[in-house]
């Protein structure tokens, strides 16, 4: 790992302050036994720390309560038994603690933030003599986003104003010491999720001195040869993620372009140049002959969507178009004029591979890798890579045998294509099915993964582990702000 | 509930020092993957708070490592798990905690006291990109005893050595706010029990202070009409037990005339005279028209021991007797002449009544309730009470049928009962071979419970409720010292 002091003290000197807000509910009011539960609904998705005012009814406590207390994002988890999970995400994400309370009463402060909306608490073992009672369940929400300096979306249509809000609160979640991915699950910060949340918080929060900082962690902290990794931890200390990911590397470009766009910090753009640019030098060995990525199957070499079945040859070499146009801007914004002649060769150059390569002319479609897969990635990347026009996306549409979108990430990123090419209400329509989807399931912050035909599945095995506040679904607080303002 | 708010006062006044001494192991060196578990040997019983210095080895942890940490007093312990406890004894005793860590590496402080030596950590699940490293397990040992005050105690005899040492140490980790019963479970004061540590403190650590702190916690909140509860709570504030139990709160005499007898603290002695004459007077009501305690079929109205099988009448004769001469005693000293000379009619009166009513004559034993059960308890308490002789423990050891003694608690008052009738070589006999027993088992601590024919076996349902370091079990340290000196 590689580290730049400068660029790390830089970034803690941009640490936010974490604003708080204190949520209850009262108790049942229900004395519980051995084997008894009670489950608190708090009213709305909260990011903090809990502490729940306990009392008993009876003798004095003689023996401590042992209790298991849930957290959840949605009902369905507590359904689930960590007991029973068996899929290959740890299992040390499900959000419940054991604890013995050796006083009572007492207000029980749990030491770790959760994520949730209910809360569980079961009596696993107590004395008969006595009986437990739930007073109060209160959180100390936390979140770098000042809700006061939400901007205002104003909408007629009850529909948009809710998939806006639940995207905010989405956002507002996720948006902590730096941007997490969920505040769930994995809580840290990932470069895919951290280019979606922030667009979104350049039109919402306005919180851009989080951005910056997130921007100087990545290139404070990077992989050999200067490569930005996929994801961050900031504890004990900002190290990178080992996990190096073509396209996650690639996002470093169009975010830090993105970061300029919306605060002209012209300062930070120069600063963080050199390492933006070292992630198109890296790249270039991925590349063969014929000027198109080279496929692989290390799994997770690219992301592109949480989908094992996709093949990400077409979809990367979308990627690099895409990252090489924001190359290409900033170039020109700092007057590189060497660079920026070199990116337009390379741009045109790999563009033409992309089409010599990739596109199969009767099929009217990109294809990817040695089967020649089909895939909505792959058109989607095409298009915002500025390889494809409209009608790859209508096109892929009439195949349903290509291999779909997975996760709200994904989806996002076609919505952008829609809006690219021009299609307007088709990107509208797509926001009000797919996001609309989780409305109305309930949603109270947009999901990780959401399949409209199967709202409760998990590709981790249980939805215990899956994350119901998930950054890169923000999506529609971008897309009604930016695009739709009049709606 | 009634409360003295002066004796209160004076009991917080007397709160003492808790000496702490930091004992630590080095870890394993052996990676931990889910699944994984290492014990560690702090190689002595101790009562503290523990640190556990925690790596990793492989990637930067991308999730919690979620560990289950169980202290054991014994190996025993160890073998069982709790969810397969069906015992009547709370599970939530059971010195076990699941946390999650979420920062590696770390010093991972458990909040909670544990009373052990040896210590689990299961790694339940974590991320397949790291290993868990133990590095040090370390403990803060808290006590109220002083080591540095420790009177000493000269023998050869490598066993009694032993003996006096491991009640010295079951005495010193009972020694915290309060004298405990047992510092992994109740945790707390009870009047059997606080009188035979008394006893043993006298002679070893010598800190008085906190048998008058007791004495005035007791006397301080008190069950209606100023009865003295079996035990009594420390936690959120002095609060006595709802349990009352007849030999229990006439123990409260004995043990004020000891500390006495111990301090020559006059002052305390006429202060809690009320209080402890009060026993007496309640107790009357318990007497039929015959002057013999009324047998009742009310589990636990009288402890004497932990058999559920044993029928307390006659025992409970024995302790009122036992405790009269205590008052007689204590009236004489504070020259209470009248008091004087009612607790000598009513001793000779009870006395009687205990021989006509409870002596089975061609037995030669005293039989206790309806169905004339035979008992070493009856006895024994017979013989502490004055009312009978060494014949009767001799008769009792031949009656197979007769019902057993359960705990060191019994077999105290039976060590005791033989040097009162003069049975010094018997009662030295018994103390190695019981105890002498435990210290062959490995203890580290003498035990709540000892059956010699199977020293694994729990009344409650499993060893994991056991206590092992039992207050009740220290009397080596009293008897040794005070009756065998020169052993």
């Amino acid at each position: 790992m590689e580290r730049n002091e400068a660029f790390l003290r830089k970034a803690e000197n941009l640490a936010p302050t974490l604003h708080t807000r204190t949520v209850w509910v009262p108790g049942s009011g229900q004395p519980l036994k051995k084997g008894d539960s009670a489950c608190f609904d708090l009213g709305e998705h909260l990011v903090g720390y809990v502490t729940v005012k306990l009392g008993f009814t009876g003798s004095h406590p003689d023996a401590p309560a042992w209790l298991r207390l849930t957290f959840a994002e949605r009902p369905q988890e507590l359904s689930e038994n960590v007991e029973d999970y068996r899929g290959w995400i740890s299992a040390s994400w499900v959000q419940q603690e054991q604890v013995h309370v050796d006083v009572l009463p007492c207000a029980l402060r749990l030491p770790r933030r959760w994520a949730f909306r209910y809360v569980q608490i079961e009596v696993l073992d107590i004395s008969g003599k006595y009986d437990l009672m739930v007073e109060q369940v209160s959180c100390q929400t936390v979140s770098s986003a000042d809700d006061a300096a939400l901007a205002p979306f104003e909408t007629e249509n009850p529909l948009l104003r809710q998939m806006d809000k639940v995207a905010c609160r989405t956002l507002h979640d996720c948006m902590q010491l730096v941007f997490e991915d969920g505040p769930k699950r994995d809580r840290r910060l990932w470069m895919g999720d951290l280019r979606l949340q922030a667009l979104a918080n350049y039109r919402t929060y306005r919180c851009n001195d989080l951005v910056k900082r997130c921007l100087y962690l990545f290139a404070g902290s990077t992989l050999p040869g200067g490569r930005v990794g996929a994801g961050l931890f900031l504890e004990p200390e900002p190290e990178v993620d080992d996990t190096a990911m073509f396209d996650y590397s690639l996002f470093f470009l169009p975010t830090l372009l993105d970061y300029y766009e919306a605060t002209g910090d012209g300062e930070t753009l120069r600063e963080l140049w050199p390492t933006a640019w070292r992630q198109i030098e890296l790249s270039r060995t991925t590349f063969d002959e014929r000027g198109i990525v080279r496929d692989s199957d290390v799994l997770g070499w690219c992301f592109l969507d949480w989908n094992l079945a996709l093949n990400k040859q077409a979809g990367a070499q979308g990627v690099y178009l895409y990252a090489l146009k924001a190359a290409g801007k900033i170039a020109a914004i700092l007057q590189d004029e060497e660079k920026a002649a070199w990116i337009a060769a390379d741009y045109e150059a790999k563009k033409q591979a992309a089409i010599d390569g990739l596109y199969d002319g009767p099929l009217g479609l990109f294809v990817s890798g040695k089967e020649r897969q089909l895939s909505w990635a792959s058109q989607i990347w095409m298009v915002l890579g500025g390889a494809a026009d409209a009608a790859v996306l209508r096109r892929i549409a009439e195949r349903p045998d290509a291999v779909g979108m997975v996760t709200p990430y994904l989806y996002h990123h076609y919505v952008q294509a829609l809006l690219d090419v021009g299609e307007r209400d088709k990107a509208l329509q797509v926001l009000t099915d797919y996001w609309g989807g989780m409305i109305k399931e309930g949603a109270d912050t947009f999901w990780e993964l959401y399949d409209p035909a199967d709202p409760n599945a998990s590709p981790y095995g249980g939805t215990i582990v899956n994350s119901y506040c998930h950054a890169w679904s923000c999506a529609p607080a971008y897309f009604l702000r930016e695009y739709f303002p009049d709606r």
